[in-house]
C-alpha cells in the first residue's frame, strides 16, 4: 500500500543562530524566536535567484534532534494534555522530523541569507526554501 | 559548511487520486483541484490521533516526478517569464521535492483520510502531516 522507497534527502544549507540547544529553543518562530543566518551550499546558488529582502519564506529543515519513534506526544511538553498523535501537531518528534518555518528574509549577501524569525538550532540542516502563495498558504 | 550528511525519507502513507499525471494536475490546490484519499501505513495509525474531519492540516509529499537537477524555472511554465530560482518558486522540480499542501480533512475512516483540495497525483508518497498554526502559519 505505502511505496517502499526511501527518499534521500540532501542539505541545502544550515542554520547559523544563537539557539545552541532544543531546551533553549521557542516552539515556535513566533514565541520570540532571534534572527537566524542561513549559509546555503554555493552548489545551489543558482537556485535562490529571485529571492530578495523583504520576502516571506518558508523554510523546510531536517529537525535532527528529532525523535523519528515517537507518534505521540502530550502538546507542548504538558502532562495535563492529553496524548496526541503527532500528525495532529507540530511537534519535532515525528516519523519524518522536517521542520516548517516561515521566515521573512531580512537580508541576502552571496549565499548567506538573513532571516527571522526563526526557532531552528544552530546546525540544522536545511532542505528546502519555498515562496508563500497568499495568506491561505500552508 | 553544508552539513555532509543525507537523510533517508520513509514514506508514510501515499496518496490516491483521479489526477494521474503532472500535466492533468492544477498547479496549486486552490486552482481547482480534487479531493483525494490519504492512505496511511497502519503503522503509523497512532499518529493520526486527535486529528478530526473538519480541520485543516498540512500535507508534505515526496514529488516523485520532479526532476532534482533543476535549479531555475520560468514561473508557471511561462516563457515570457524570467528564469527564477527555484527558491523563490513553489516548482516540484527542485534539489529535495517535498511538496507542501494545505488541505482539509474531509473525513478519516481508520487509516484512510479524505482531504481536499489536493493537486498531488495519484501515488505521490506522503511523508509528513502537521497541524496548521493560525493565519500566518507556514
Amino acid at each position: 500500500m505505502t511505496p517502499h522507497s526511501e527518499y534521500r534527502l540532501r542539505p541545502i544549507g544550515v542554520v547559523r543562530s544563537p539557539l545552541t540547544t532544543r531546551a533553549a529553543a521557542p516552539r515556535q518562530g513566533s514565541e520570540g524566536a532571534p534572527e537566524a543566518v542561513i549559509e546555503i551550499d554555493p552548489a545551489f546558488a543558482g537556485a535562490l535567484a529571485g529571492l530578495a529582502a523583504g520576502d516571506e519564506a518558508i523554510l523546510l529543515t531536517w529537525l535532527h534532534l528529532g525523535r523519528r519513534d515517537v507518534l505521540q506526544v502530550h502538546p507542548r511538553d504538558d502532562p495535563a494534555r492529553p496524548l496526541t498523535g503527532v500528525f495532529a501537531t507540530r511537534s519535532p518528534d515525528r516519523p519524518n522530523p522536517i521542520g516548517l518555518h516561515r521566515v521573512r528574509v531580512l537580508g541576502i549577501e552571496g549565499t548567506r541569507l538573513r532571516v527571522g524569525p526563526l526557532e531552528a538550532v544552530d546546525g540544522t540542516p536545511v532542505v528546502d526554501i519555498k515562496a508563500v502563495l497568499g495568506t491561505g498558504d500552508g
